[in-house]
């Protein structure tokens, strides 16, 4: 193991090492994007992730060759009492080091639980701590996390389920990794969020900020109809800070938002200021609107509902739409679209009102309105406005893209 | 590198490596279940998965611990036309080739773009594959997928976007795997999906057949109200045809359907074969489950539309919800919510209806009515009834839990 002088490292370079099968038939690994949500400000950047089984040797092979790399090193999972819990022996053979038995993390067990007498098995298995190290202490769990350094380099061993590791990183790892590496330079990290920009045009938008900050890291994540835009590094020198701000400029009203806002988050931010409120009628998207719009706590302040009229009968007698306009122009139609958002607004009783009908597919789709082909409807005060888009993909991707594309369109439209 | 006898090989041990900085900080890693649901069917299982950055050496690092370990490696990105597109450099330094100009690229290059003349960078660049690999056709963009074999291994190389990757799999790679393979036995996998079972209890349900069967790998994925269970191996004896069986009686009423099917599909099937409709009214799932509901192509065959009502004038003025009903029991209520799904009936014309309103949190509870208390109504031909649940967790896990919980109420109840 090599011995870094910590006050003079910038950036800690961090590997995740997630331990179980399931990650590698079929479940989604959660743990890369939480853990860089915690560490960026730590200055500490993840350098490499790896996911293995629950044997012994792969785990300690995982180990091994992220300690031989990285300053920090966070292994999760592997720390339960069953018999493929084996994260604490890789480690110990790893590191040359035993296993020894924890009276501390006894008595909290003890405590925690009421136990008293001989402690049963599961509950003794899990007080093994390596030899120097520090417990983590666990609120939701049996599992004591552990933290151990040497030669400039941390090794922490946390347990799997997130309600478990997430409040012990908060509590005791972070504390942990801010003494000893003192010298790290924290991140800044600024998350611009655009819609309506596909991730070409963002980034060519972007691009003359980026060659001005060279120093900086810049990534985009492009989801249906939305792009987010992350900029990210030292920021002594306010770097960070300008860039955004020449970022902000580039993007102009394609930028609804920073950091956790969503794009249904600022439809309600809008509409709180405004003192208003919303209303929805869904047809393809059959309530994926509501659904992102009511994910926020407080929604009901502004929010009053959403008719989803899959028929053309519930069409016609929830939201008053007229047959003739239906026979004459179809469901999907500028005038559909507008009867609905109208509709919408006086049942719902609401300043605005949102509509949008289209063809999701893959069925449904004629030469006039192929699949893909989605009317929207934006009523307000001032009457109702119309609009059409057709996206690209699959169903999922065409609902998801045709919520976006209305959301984006109230928050506009929202005075 | 050693050299394998693949006739003597019941499983391929499969190594995924991804490249790309963006996967280390903030987007998530959607490779890994893609792949293990395409290898599996082929003997391969996934071993381990690596996500590194862009750099040579790092990608390189990866390439050469990967081969040096396993059957089959697969490594996804970095095979652009850009400064950080590296992967093919990577290989080559691992595995001590030369990049060579494939004409054959250029001439698929030429014909799908229409290109004459000088070749541009950007395309020239694209060309260049390792000495000795056979390329994989890329319907959906400018990038070769390439693969090499060598001692009784293969390394593929392909580009990150799913819409590239994912038909080059299937037409290029599958294939390669399987002749190169010959001898590996494909994996039997059937996965049995229940409802209203938590993860202990249905561990505990399958438990002995877990015993019975000791040689098969059995896999839990629970999600809010809903567990999977998944069952995989060697079928040529007909174990796991055999396992599923048992596991089929142990789950009873709980298992509502197999491989892709979920509980709105369910829901959809189950009306499909009573000729049914099926219409919601929903609080404080703010369109959910209408929208699970509608996520299915062809949905509109069984479901009317479903009326979101955040507020109570909007209970009252669509669904007819009495306002003595809000006065003396809340929206919160087995009075409310029978009033709610007998609306959603007769409104939307419907042969069933559903209705959720409940205490999704973080604020609105009260010690009568603590956050995450639901209540649930199932109106049909026979009448209604309701049900209420507590949920546990943030707004989020509620809101989901209910929308679990209600469809698989209706998945019983239609008949």
């Amino acid at each position: 193991m090599l011995i870094f002088t910590c006050a003079l490292m910038k950036t800690i370079n961090a590997e995740i090492i997630c331990t179980g099968s399931e990650l590698l038939s079929g479940k989604l690994n959660l743990y890369v994007p939480l853990f860089h949500e915690r560490l960026e400000p730590l200055g500490a950047r993840i350098v490499r992730e790896q996911s293995c089984g629950d044997g012994l040797d792969e785990i300690a092979d995982c180990l091994a060759g992220a300690l031989r790399r990285s300053h920090l090193v966070i292994a999760c999972g592997g720390l339960g009492p069953t018999f493929d819990d084996l994260t604490r022996q890789a480690a110990a053979k790893v590191l040359g080091r035993r296993l020894v038995y924890s009276a501390e993390w006894e008595r909290e067990l003890r405590a925690a639980y009421g136990l008293s007498g001989r402690l049963p098995r599961n509950f003794s298995d899990q007080c093994l701590a390596l030899e120097g190290a520090r417990l983590l202490h666990n609120a939701n769990g049996t599992a004591c996390g552990q933290v151990l350094t040497r030669g400039g380099r941390m090794l922490a061993l946390l347990p799997g389920p997130r309600r478990e590791w997430e409040p012990m990183f908060a509590s005791g790892l972070e504390p942990e990794i801010k003494e000893f590496f003192r010298g790290a330079v924290p991140a800044a990290r600024v998350k611009l969020r655009t819609a309506g920009l596909r991730e070409p045009e963002a980034e060519a938008l972007a691009r003359p900020v980026m060659r001005r900050f060279p120093s900086l890291c810049f990534t985009i994540l492009a989801g249906p109809g939305t792009a987010d835009f992350i900029i990210s590094g030292d920021d002594r020198r306010g770097l960070v800070r300008r860039a955004a701000a020449a970022c902000r400029k580039a993007f102009g009203r394609s930028l609804y938002g920073e950091g956790d806002s969503t794009l249904a988050s600022a439809v309600g931010d809008a509409l709180r200021r405004a003192g208003s409120t919303l209303a929805g009628a869904e047809s393809c998207t059959g309530g994926l609107v509501s659904q992102q719009l009511t994910e926020a706590a407080g929604s009901s302040d502004y929010f009053n509902g959403c008719a989803v009229t899959y028929s053309n009968a519930a069409k016609s007698s929830l939201l008053g739409v007229r047959k003739a306009t239906l026979a004459r122009h179809g469901a999907v139609s500028a005038e559909c679209a507008a009867e609905m958002a109208r509709g919408a607004r006086r049942v719902y009783a609401a300043d605005y009102a949102y509509s949008v009908t289209g063809v999701a597919g893959p069925g449904g789709g004629t030469p006039d309105k192929p699949v893909g082909t989605v009317w929207f409807g934006v009523a307000g005060p001032r009457g109702v406005r119309t609009m059409s888009r057709k996206f690209r993909g699959e169903r999922a991707n065409v609902r998801a893209s045709a919520a976006a594309f209305v959301l984006d369109e109230l928050r506009k439209a929202v005075k």
